[in-house]
């Protein structure tokens, strides 16, 4: 057998809460198969180009460094958002992204990303194969909106709907305390910009001592304002604290973004998404003026992808998987394909890495069937939560030091 | 020695991610003192004048229950935010209340809260002392903000800042992993309109491998936009992801809260209604308008004040300690009196329950030194830290029930 090179690895896009057990996973089984040199590319394909990059034995000493970095949340590596363009618009970037691979003695290209990382790995390996280059570019999912096409489900989304769901669990409580001969209402905001994954996920926290949100509000489902207060009175009828969960991403009939409404940001980012925030604080003034009850927005941000002390242990272990299992379909001759996550039963809940070709996932965006959704647009179906359910299960204790989950830091410059 | 009689215990004020705790000290030891029944007020003093309340045999069945009231957020029994009238103003109520104790048979009040709750048990123990009525009356201190007088801190603190700090681990990891090449600034809002302990805590964030928060303003110090303004750009001279922690509370030289300033024409919704935004949102608009990078805020909200999943179990076990030692205090003939918390120790950390008369403790409210913040009014001292540190070690893990913390939940109808 030919002794083997080196591989490399990144990270791309919004952060998750496991996206570094996944790093762990491909570190492991890259030295478990013996490649040479693992090494990890900074900020992703930007940084790469800048020939950004450390070997990874610099960073991870110990079998205890692989399970603190599995309790990390965010891009060890650091990220990007970073689109590449296509190729025959520029072919410079590609020689040079080669000229580097080549130069590292790269065998396997391993990429940690949503939507838009496995479109980097699918121009990757297309040049590859037109240029006649022997580089194996793999994928591996993440995102914690849930919306890669043909796997079950991305690592990061069950430990971000975990984080959600218990979370709601103390806010719902919280609310409740200080209700007695008054109303309030609260609107939780959650992330996803046009899957309602997440925000469905608030559903979890209908459990044997929680009543879970009143009312639930999916992107899917064209927002109407009208029927909200209307629906929103009818439950103060029959409670005296109401919690709502919205996702960032309602848009009313017009098209417009709820959160567009009340003249939010404008900022806009390097894959041209616009910046959402406030659609909660929209929604809680616009039930206060008009129900005239006290009226709380509360936004998860970016806690809901960063809480690795409340990650799924589900989670955190296929994201280690589907790490592990880029690696050895690289290994095996395998490029321009993503890992993906094949579930095998529910009950009990049984999941295995399977393998599908880039081209047929870059770019789809998985939406949550109007079916699962109640007819009112208003309420998550049993369907949905029986299929998000087993992803919550189980924890990773963090490693507490002075009272605080400790993390694995790259020992790098700042600026 | 005389047959026990019965004992009431409530909740006031905002809540705390371990009042149940103290609640559970209370349960605990007037069962082992022999008080024939122990009942307890719904939503305090104002429900209680409505003769709400329960008897807590049927609500605790089980030492595991007393375990799961200790890992339940917000106040168990239900809350209130209800000032009694003085005494010359509104007899009336209080003849009331000591009929209500009369006909339960009562010896002993025991009331969870913060400055008001004490100005009740203040205004109670007077009553029974000018009318002859035996009933005790005893506080147990309860607040986030740590802003009671004469106890060396208040239960709930700990565990509030626990999860402030661990939260801003979270927050500055996941800001840090998309900066490249480009800057970006995170501001966070922390409770604590008067105080700034809590906001103070983001400072534990600073561990061996994480930097903290860059800068961190309290309502203690005039807020200066300016001085605000230039030490951002100057920090971000340094770095690419600046994180700056702000009270809800900061005001700015004339008085006004910084939240307040951004009443502006353009915070006015479609609907006419002037949108009070936060302190962070509005900092953060003010510096992306500034500076021109990418800001976001972030408001932790009542998750600091009810995320139990992450208490101290320093703070939980004191919070448990307070309230046996009211009851204690009460059957050993104490009235108008507060449990507070002497510190024994600092390393090893050690405390007790010390007792107080509430005549010194009710209506004053405790500020951070301004000693204890830099001189120039943007981080704490060590000693700020030094005294903090101990509130927020060691853990209680939540009981997980499919993948989320359970909690005890009080059987009563809603509306």
């Amino acid at each position: 057998m030919a002794k083997k090179r080196n591989i490399i690895v990144g990270q791309s896009g919004g952060p998750t809460a496991v996206i570094n057990s996944s790093l762990a996973g491909v570190y492991k089984t890259a030295k478990e198969r013996g490649f040479h040199k693992v090494y990890g590319m900074l900020h992703g394909v930007q940084g790469f180009l800048d020939e950004q990059y450390v070997d990874l034995s610099t960073q991870i000493h110990s079998d205890i460094d692989i399970e603190l970095l599995k309790r990390t949340p965010s891009a060890f590596l650091g990220s990007c958002r970073y689109k590449l363009p296509e190729i025959h618009e520029n072919p410079e970037i590609y020689q040079k992204l080669f000229e580097i691979m080549e130069k590292l003695n790269i065998e396997a290209f391993i990429y940690i990303g949503g939507n838009d990382s496995m479109d980097t790995i699918k121009k990757l390996s297309d040049y590859a194969i037109i240029k006649g280059h022997t580089q194996k570019f793999l994928g591996v999912p993440k995102t914690i909106d849930n919306d890669l096409a043909l796997t079950d489900h991305t690592p990061g989304f069950g430990s971000a709907a975990k984080y959600i769901a218990a979370s709601t669990k103390e806010v719902i409580r919280d609310a409740l305390g200080l209700n007695y001969k008054k109303e309030s209402i609260t609107v939780i905001e959650i992330m996803g910009r046009n899957a309602g994954w997440l925000t469905g996920a608030t559903a979890l926290a209908r459990t044997e001592e929680c009543e879970g949100p009143d009312a639930i509000y999916l992107p899917e489902v064209v927002f109407d304002i009208e029927k909200f207060l209307k629906n929103t009175r009818e439950l103060l009828k029959k409670k005296n604290s109401v919690v709502i969960a919205v996702s960032e991403g309602i848009k009313i009939a017009d098209g417009r973004y709820v959160c567009e409404l009340s003249g939010g940001s404008d900022y806009v980012d390097a894959f041209g998404h616009k910046q959402l925030q406030g659609t909660a604080a929209y929604l809680a003034n616009f039930l206060g003026a008009e129900i005239g009850c006290k009226t709380r927005s509360i936004e998860f941000s970016t806690l809901q992808r960063s809480a690795s002390h409340m990650a799924s242990r589900v989670d955190v272990d296929e994201a280690f998987m589907v790490g592990g299992a880029a690696v050895k379909a690289a290994d095996e001759g395998d490029s321009g394909k993503m890992v993906v996550i094949d579930r095998l039963s529910d009950d009990p809940y049984q999941s295995n890495a399977g393998i599908y070709d880039v081209h047929r996932i870059a770019n789809h965006e998985k939406l949550v069937p109007r079916s699962w959704v109640n007819k009112d647009g208003d309420y998550v179906t049993d369907e949905f939560i029986n299929y998000i359910e087993p992803l919550i299960h189980g924890d990773y204790q963090p490693f507490m030091v002075n009272g605080l989950p400790q993390h694995l830091v790259l020992k790098r410059k700042q600026k």
